[in-house]
């Protein structure tokens, strides 16, 4: 029996890789997933044991959960259409249609409003935290108590990066890391248990101000996004159930069709309210984010997104009345490249088409190097919360030894006499960091160092500036950024991957712009701007949205066409390495993602080839002992039921029944003496189409909830009026990537396999989401080779 | 027996209207579209006859049209697994993988180049042609020769016009209008006979040249986007059969779903070349044009319009040295409003949500006006090409008329003393146009009417010039504009609706401006970009692309967020009214577009109550006399097969067979003497899968071509290894709303409907967009209420 208690230990273990032992033994095997599956229930229990790992407590399927293996549910988008639906859908008033419509566009508004203020608000606090801490160093520093200095510094950045990995460890691991990849597999059709709960938004919010604010070199952005999915799910769900803050007026909201849309535009609420750029955000959520996209659902981001950046000015506005502290100016990147003029001829061309492909192979090497460094942190993270601290504590002291000790390298530079600002810096940030030298003259390395990551990229963006930094200090900041960047990503504090792959491409521009400054017109600053492109269309591969995201941050519009074919290029070499940063994560999470186009060994397999039976399948009046046993033995989600004479002349597929609707229907105890139907208005009296509404994960009814007599197990319950009379079917003879397209357009989570000839039992068997995977394929079928898949062929 | 001769008599009949009588009795009706589908030949032969306008030729199916109907065909973007398919995909060897990427990249480029190359000549010989016409009446008016002016520029206007309608109407009639709901359609899945054809294409390019030079209010933009669309299909096909100029290199793209994806990069392009506008060009194909999207097809059309963008800044580039007339500077707009700052306060806010929501409601009104007018001039334009031309000529007067006529009525105006620019003008275009007034004086009114729409935008966009335009002349000119924008839509001649929309929208929201002007800081030039954005969002219905392409015009992103404001209101008004004008469009010329969403009524019905028999089906191996028979009879595009014993032990649907298919299959002649399976490798080796791929509309093996003697007609042929053996099915019992779901979400063009009891024979009947149409099935149950769709609730 599953408690709230013990719950914790089957807690999602980390942010980087949560399959424990599985890892390095059998990373895409068919067993890890298999192990997946089984504890998601998914229908796949019967199958083969191919690797069993933990035994199975058959008296319970709900949350069975390893210690390392956090329990996976598919979101199933298919339109059930039974007897309560039809009734409800006759029912149904203009008044509740008016009502879901203003509902729908209020919660949107709500996400908007709430993504955009918390948006803010961790700007705030980053700025007046990191602030704080900045200007006590640098005030040490111009007393030279410089070990003091080096241990305010260090001290404060432990204590911070401590705070948030000691929240994210024992809160919600879940908030480990970016979200961007778990927010994309649940727009896929994935929920990860506690993805998306209130205490993962909590230490989303929280852990990601702490981290930053600690100088570790990863940004706000990715968390972002998460915070932005966590706040669409919430209002979504009405509130919390535990905290009895639910409304009944979002009855309408409890499927996972409309709950997929309101975290799409939270998403996009989240990329927009990270980069100040609301068209940027709604092109992230279509092109990385979502699997599914409707033209409505544009129309839906579009005003989520115009909504915080409304937000966002407004608060700003208030702001530059100085009344938040340290935030002045900063914190809400906005590059304003405006002073420099893109004009560009033949040899700058070459220099970028060359700029571009590097940086591709940069961004491909980071990916590689992110997933193998990954693979080592899960290691220790699955150790436990202790070591998760140790592990974020040591990697912030190494941060702050880069930070503090490698500006020493560097030598003093006279202040430019015509410097726009003042020179050496006085303020919390600025381009003349004065850091060991004498007055007048400034550190360009600590200039980049010593300010927060959203400084260093204005100030290597900046333009009109070409002299300002070494070559041999870039190259440094480079080096260490690049390291950095890759090492931090792991470690149990919420971490973006944006900020870190921008900085360093901008170093790695801003170093091509300086090498080639006495042979090119265009701005160093320019050249900063295409090598962050080149880095992020290297390791995150998108395009259109890197494009959009990257012009709403720099104001310049005339850099368009380079920017664009930066990002061609880079994607393209990058793309002959290895697959995009959140793709990869993905993958190494184990979590089932489903791509849009099927594998090629696919169209060689038919659909019967992967299902495997013996398939358990009710009576349209079934006894009720049998559906309790049925329900105990497995981990199915879906059966289909079959009425045989003497309810029909012949065998007949009536349809799918869902587990979750048989416990309704059980707890409702409507149950009959005889194997009779019953008169379906007898159910459809007792039970309203909000009834069988989708809870949240693992929070609906449960099979342990249910209160059996042994007489009533004898008894006999109608099925009829809550089965699903149309569920999808194909042909066994379909090919599976034939069946795959369907599976996916339609965002299925059960697809049932008939047999050809009209003779036999009615169906063949369901395919879920774990069948199409290729892992579990390649385990049936192990002579197959796993094709690299072209994907350009789809 | 169709022959090439008559083909034109079959021709589409004008770019406004094409159903003739049947526009007023019965617009939406059920017969017209009966009549349409039944000419598209698809699966709705022997329906009930509703209305039955015309005799049926029972001898040939496919282009039996009435004067006024034109050929419509439904897209099929289904895999068709049969053996031939899975023979191919075995032996498909790794190199011609390699190939065809490369192939659809190269293609994909070639789009991006040569629309590219298109849209600058285009507006090369516009600026051209109409700089010269406006040369020489300045000329004239500065000499005081008024009337020979006025004959000379309406003189020029006509010739201009009347040639533009006279290739509209006699090559190409599908060349009048926008194009864009073509366009739109061809991407939701229906072919129109010629729409994309290489006539289409060169009256496209050379009459919109001709019309815009004119002087029409009318744009370049929707007709860039249907030639971008051509430009994709002719490379597509392979060039052109009729000239021999294909290659067998391209048989890979002889289907439906590879030429939806480069005619969705063709119409990106399209936008983007007519705009200047390359990541606005990829939002409009994604919110306007494409129904199906994919994450890989964002990636293709940012590569094309990327290309785009660098081939007309080169040619730009190449053009300032000055040898390109007097192309100059301008024709690609790119209205520059950097000077202003955009800072705005509260009552700047509230003037702007006014102006927002009258913006709304004349968007509204232009569409209804628009849409009344339509149907008027399809009346005229039905009776033939000179109809029509006299119809062009006549609105071309007109607009010299208001041209010339109405700048007198505006006073002269002194030049102001700190003009940037020369005044009065004495170039081509300029803010400053003298027309009739002494020197040192200029006329605002002719300032807008006496340049090019580009020109006049660019003027009403400009900044800091608050009092060049007195109220009075603002108000005549956009009356002027708003009424000839909706009457000249109709003509025979190739027109855009964006710089109609956008020019209206722009004095608009200029007039707004000065009138708010002593209480708004906001520049008069800010307010005109509002305005245009809010008739844009009343119009066309777009939000994101329009943004983008706003933004990309103007250069200017700190009005981000009042854009976003305006266009979410504008649109939500103008949606409480009508559709969208490119939807309205779509409809009233008969096109059966395919919504994503159902309409509610489509949820009580289930999909047997729609389809209709009888069901003409084949044995898997058939008198060949029967096939012919019936290929003869109906129109049907595809055929179940169903086995019956002895070819199997019970009936059983083999799966479905396209016309198409069967034709080659009979045109191979391997007939046998009995009813015997033929081994499949006979067959095999027969044909490749590239016989079978799909020609372009019209081009295909005829029924007519077959010579089928008298004694083959009593052999049987094995249609086995043709068999499409998954087709994708539904039960009966699914409500039509589901039904849709999956045949819009696939694309299908047949969708089999089978019956619940296994009993019976084994296929009820076929689903095809037809019976999806709500005409259709209104027609079917007269007492279902066509609810007016809430957009939203899907």
């Amino acid at each position: 029996m599953e408690s709230e208690a013990p719950h914790h230990h089957f807690r999602w273990d980390g942010g980087n890789d949560t399959r424990g032992t599985d890892i390095e033994s059998n990373l895409a095997g068919p067993g890890v997933s298999m192990s997946l599956e089984r504890n998601g229930s998914d229908h796949s229990d019967l199958r083969e044991p191919l690797v069993r790992k933990r035994t199975m407590n058959t008296t319970s399927q709900i949350a069975i959960v390893g210690a390392n293996v956090y329990p996976i549910e598919s979101l199933d988008y298919e339109i059930v259409e039974n007897d309560l639906f039809k009734q409800d859908w006759r029912s149904r008033q203009k008044i509740q249609i008016v009502e879901y419509i203003v509902l729908k566009w209020t919660l949107t508004m709500l996400i908007g409003l709430l993504t955009g203020l918390v948006g803010f608000f961790n700007n705030l606090a980053v700025e007046n935290i990191a602030g704080f801490k900045l200007l006590l160093t640098s005030d040490l520093m111009l007393k030279h108590r410089y070990a003091l200095a080096f241990f305010t510094y260090a001290g404060c950045n432990m204590i911070l990066a401590g705070t948030a990995a000691a929240i994210c460890a024992y809160i919600a691991p879940a908030a480990a890391g970016s979200g961007i990849p778990e927010v994309k597999a649940y727009l896929n059709g994935v929920d990860a248990h506690s993805i998306l709960a209130p205490s993962t938004l909590f230490v989303k919010i929280f852990g990601s101000i702490l981290g930053v604010s600690a100088g570790f070199v990863l940004g706000k952005e990715g968390p972002m996004v998460h915070t932005g999915a966590c706040i669409a799910n919430l209002l979504g769900q009405g509130g919390s159930r535990k905290y009895h803050l639910t409304w009944r007026g979002l009855r309408y909201f409890k499927n996972d069709r409309d709950r997929r849309d309101l975290i799409t535009c939270g998403s996009a609420a989240g990329v927009a309210a990270a980069f100040r750029a609301p068209v940027g955000g709604v092109l992230f959520a279509l092109e990385e984010a979502a699997s599914w996209w409707r033209s409505a659902l544009l129309w839906r981001t579009f005003f989520t997104t115009a909504i915080v950046a409304v937000v966002l000015r407004g608060l700003i506005q208030f702001c530059k009345s100085g009344k938040c502290g340290l935030f002045g100016e900063g914190g809400l990147i906005m590059f304003d490249l405006s002073e420099s003029v893109a004009t560009y001829s033949m040899p700058d061309l070459i220099a970028i088409l060359v700029l571009g492909v590097v940086g591709g192979v940069f961004g491909g090497l980071f990916n590689f190097l992110l997933d193998k460094l990954l693979r080592t942190y899960s290691i220790i993270n699955e150790r436990g919360a202790p070591f998760k601290i140790l592990l974020t504590i040591t990697i912030s002291l190494l941060t702050s030894c880069c930070s503090f000790g490698l500006p020493w390298l560097a030598s003093c530079t006279k202040c430019p006499a015509d410097a726009v600002e003042q020179c050496p810096t006085v303020s919390r940030s600025g381009n003349y960091k004065n850091f060991q030298c004498p007055p007048g003259y400034y550190n360009g390395l600590a200039s980049l160092f010593f300010n927060t990551n959203d400084d260093a990229i204005r100030i290597l963006f900046s333009s009109g500036t070409q002299n300002e930094f070494h070559l041999s200090s870039l190259f440094i900041f480079f080096t260490a950024i690049y390291s950095l960047g890759i090492i931090t990503y792991g470690i149990a504090v919420p971490s973006g991957l944006f900020i870190p792959v921008i900085l360093a491409g901008a170093t790695y521009g801003r170093i091509v712009g300086t090498i080639l400054g006495p042979i090119t017109d265009l701005d160093p600053g320019l050249f900063a701007l295409l090598g962050a492109a080149s880095f992020l269309g290297g390791t995150m591969r998108m395009t259109v949205s890197v494009c959009v995201i990257l012009l709403e941050l720099t104001n310049e519009l005339l850099m368009l066409p380079l920017v664009m074919l930066v990002l061609l290029i880079s994607k393209t070499i990058a793309d002959g390495f290895n697959k995009g940063v959140y793709d990869q994560i993905v993958v190494m999470k184990g979590l089932p993602y489903m791509e849009a186009h099927a594998e090629p060994y696919m169209r060689h397999l038919a659909a019967r080839d992967v299902i495997s039976g013996p398939l358990i399948s009710f009576s349209g009046v079934e006894q009720v002992g049998n559906i309790i046993r049925a329900l105990q033995l497995t981990g199915h989600n879906g059966f289909p039921v079959v009425d045989e004479p003497p309810l029909s002349d012949t065998p007949e597929l009536v349809g799918l029944v869902l587990r979750s609707h048989l416990l309704v229907l059980l707890n409702g105890k409507r149950f009959t003496k005889d194997r009779v139907t019953q008169p379906r208005e007898n159910v459809l009296m007792r039970f309203g189409a909000s009834d069988f509404g989708k809870s949240g994960l693992g929070k609906g009814l449960k099979l342990q909830d249910l209160e059996i007599t042994d007489e009533e197990m004898e008894m006999y319950v109608d099925m009829h009026p809550i089965v699903n009379t149309s569920p999808y079917t194909v042909a066994e003879t379909m090919s599976l990537a034939k069946a795959q397209v369907l599976f996916r357009a339609l965002g299925l989570r059960h697809l049932c396999v008939v047999p050809k000839n009209p003779k036999g039992p009615p169906i063949a068997g369901i395919l879920t989401r774990h069948d199409f995977m290729p892992e579990h394929i390649l385990g049936l079928f192990p002579h197959l080779k796993p094709t690299k898949p072209l994907r350009a062929t789809t």
